[in-house]
């Protein structure tokens, strides 16, 4: 087998075999194939695309080139959740405490926040002293533990998809539907999962704008779980306005706490439920989707999940009395409010631009070297479908750097659009695909 | 300006700005942008297309990337031609010899074979002694004793191409039409030449098998070429065959010699004639091409052009006896004889599938270091059209190695097609381009 004719053969739109793809894989990772042929196929791939086989065997070969999990000593099924990313999207922070606290295992290993999306990691190193650097030794002490532990990719976890992942970075092959499934794919197998919950996020905060990309995507997910033999949902779910009244990092582990004591935003409840629901029923806790669901009520309502969650903090070097004293929590040093320059509904919001304007603040960031301001952030009082009156208070933003508060608040104000039309009220929950 | 911003726009089929292609062939040329982000790029070039202007671009910054040769100092109009690759394709070795004699300066970088091409440095190296590593300040001191020289490509030529297609090779991003349009313009120009004929080869030998593709790289190198000044036409011609009754290296050497003594295979006295007068006419030498054709006839009777051959052997290095004593030339140990196994016309042959043999018995090379055997070739006694016996001869191979015989002998008896339809007459001159 030659790299070059591999090559050719995708750039001519053909279709790959496993042991092709396989070849390429582990000839990279082993440092065998250069990056300038691995570039060139990936260019090819991303403009001839995928087909669900290849995706399957790219996952496959990611998968084993390195260490795959068994976490087959521990109590109970193993599931975890993954979420494509959007702006103000911590449900994870919700629902792992809740299912640890139904008594399955939650082994979830996150991202960080890159461009206009946050990231779950970063939002946890807002609490003070949170470790999510364990060792894989330590993951699963914690694991044991309390059923659930939040930590980033290690070295030994899929080692192939962080290299192919850099590359992709740097050679504008990102936005693939098959390049995307496989890499989320290939980590969350390796986390020795039963069943995973998947929340494709379509609108104008997600990666995937349309909805008919975010259901390829998902259906891509589902049946790569599948054909692996893994129990898989995918709930295709709304991003075209933040989700629940906050983003940023410290405000946003303050909203997830309001959520665990039986409070906090509508949107962002309903979302961490209905996942959490069908974790429990992909993992057999359950008979129902509607049980799985009394269940999570249940656990939030007794106190536990919140407790649950202050465990977790504790066993991974967190300060826990956060739970009690959000002001523990890095606060901003200004505020700042956006006011309507004329009255109607909010028709629609450009979500993503929000997650700029914080990325702007000191709270996203644009290479993977960047520190982040765990401290500023943004609260949204008005939703799409709301009713307002000219100057009345629309966001408000939280910030330290006096330079860049002008351009923020500038892009902010032009996010929203308000008109005279009724708007059409906007589903959280746009589809469900079903791979289990 | 940002290389993945490149990247993503031409993968967008976004086209580019000449500042956007001169800060990536610059930027990779200096070794700045790495081979993996210049990879990526070409896979998008080859897949989304390259327009007219961005062709025009690469070839300037390509040319500039390096030394462009000034000859003003030299006497008479600098004229050359480029031919796109096929097999027996030796015209280069009997029009510089004519134009030269003709008064025209012929200052010829040629390439070597590579695939199933031949090419002129390889049958130049067949004649004893022939240097075609000259420097650039040789090949400038025999340019001006005789007005012809033949040499490969310097490290100061165009260093961008030499770096970028060795990228191309090893990314399967050859076969693009402006990248090829730009690879040869931008060396050809390098040489500082008033005027350009090029031989576009098109059918079953060349590298663009269709007329439609000839033609559109015909096109965009004639239009290249006058955006940038120069004089340029474009004859598309035939390749179905080989041209002349022979390929190899030695071999090929003895056939011009004999069109150069006024004998030879009409098809290449022809295009070589053809060649040569619009080498005249576009260095101004004659008033038309007719008149250019009749001088050439001239030089060829008077034993002028065959002279100027002998000099410019002479000057190189070589061991000028070749011309009349042919017989110093490396000669093959063995032939074998293909007979045809039924009678009827020869309606076709598979013409790459002759270089592939060719090749197989050392006459090419599959990889740049390979060595190559001059003494091998083959011989064509049958053109199509031709009517055929039983048993009679098709082709003669001259081998040395045994081992491979065999299988070249199949590959050339598959490569006739022989039926009983009258076959309809091919046309050496299939069509021409005038960009003058």
């Amino acid at each position: 087998m030659r790299v070059v004719d591999l090559i050719r053969k995708k750039r001519d739109a053909g279709e790959h075999s496993r042991e092709e793809i396989d070849y390429l894989v582990s000839g990279y990772t082993r440092d065998e194939i250069p990056d300038y042929q691995m570039a060139a196929w990936l260019m090819a791939v991303w403009l001839q695309g995928f087909s669900r086989s290849e995706t399957t065997f790219l996952t496959e070969s990611m998968l084993h080139s390195g260490e795959v999990l068994d976490l087959s000593d521990l109590p109970g099924k193993k599931v975890d959740k993954h979420s494509t990313g959007g702006v103000g999207d911590k449900t994870s922070l919700i629902l792992a405490p809740i299912v640890a606290a139904g008594g399955l295992t939650v082994p979830m290993i996150s991202g960080r926040g890159l461009g206009h999306t946050g990231g779950t990691l970063d939002k946890l190193e807002s609490i003070p002293g949170f470790n999510t650097r364990l060792s894989l030794q330590e993951f699963r002490r914690v694991l044991r533990e309390c059923g659930m532990a939040l930590i980033g990719q290690t070295a030994e976890i899929a080692p192939a998809d962080k290299k192919i992942y850099a590359l992709r970075d740097a050679t504008s092959t990102v936005e693939n539907i098959g390049l995307i499934c496989a890499s989320i794919m290939s980590k969350k197998l390796a986390e020795g999962i039963d069943a995973l919950v998947l929340d494709v996020k379509t609108g104008s905060g997600a990666f995937m704008k349309s909805e008919g990309d975010s259901v390829r995507l998902a259906e891509m997910m589902v049946e790569t779980g599948k054909r692996m033999g893994k129990k898989v949902v995918a709930l295709i779910t709304d991003m075209d306005q933040p989700l629940g009244c906050t983003a940023g990092h410290a405000n946003e582990i303050i909203e997830c706490i309001e959520v665990l004591e039986g409070g906090g935003p509508a949107d962002l409840r309903d979302l961490s439920l209905e996942l959490s629901a069908w974790m429990f029923y992909l993992g057999e806790r359950t008979k129902s989707v509607a049980e799985g669901h009394s269940l999570a009520e249940a656990l939030i309502a007794s106190g536990q999940a919140k407790e649950k969650f202050k465990q977790c903090i504790r066993l991974q070097g967190g300060d826990e009395r956060v739970i009690d004293e959000p002001q523990i929590l890095p606060v901003a040093r200004s505020q700042v409010e956006i006011l309507s320059s004329s009255a109607g509904y909010v028709t629609a919001t450009d979500c993503q631009q929000f997650g700029i304007a914080l990325a702007m603040l000191g709270g996203g960031r644009e290479r993977k070297e960047d520190q982040i301001d765990h401290s500023v952030g943004l609260q949204f009082h008005k939703r799409v479908g709301a009713l307002v009156e000219k100057g009345e208070l629309l966001a408000t933003i939280h910030y330290n750097n006096d330079a860049k508060v002008a351009e923020a608040k500038k892009l902010i104000a032009r996010s929203y659009q308000i008109t005279e039309e009724t708007p059409r009220e906007k589903r959280l929950l746009v589809r469900r695909i079903l791979g289990a």
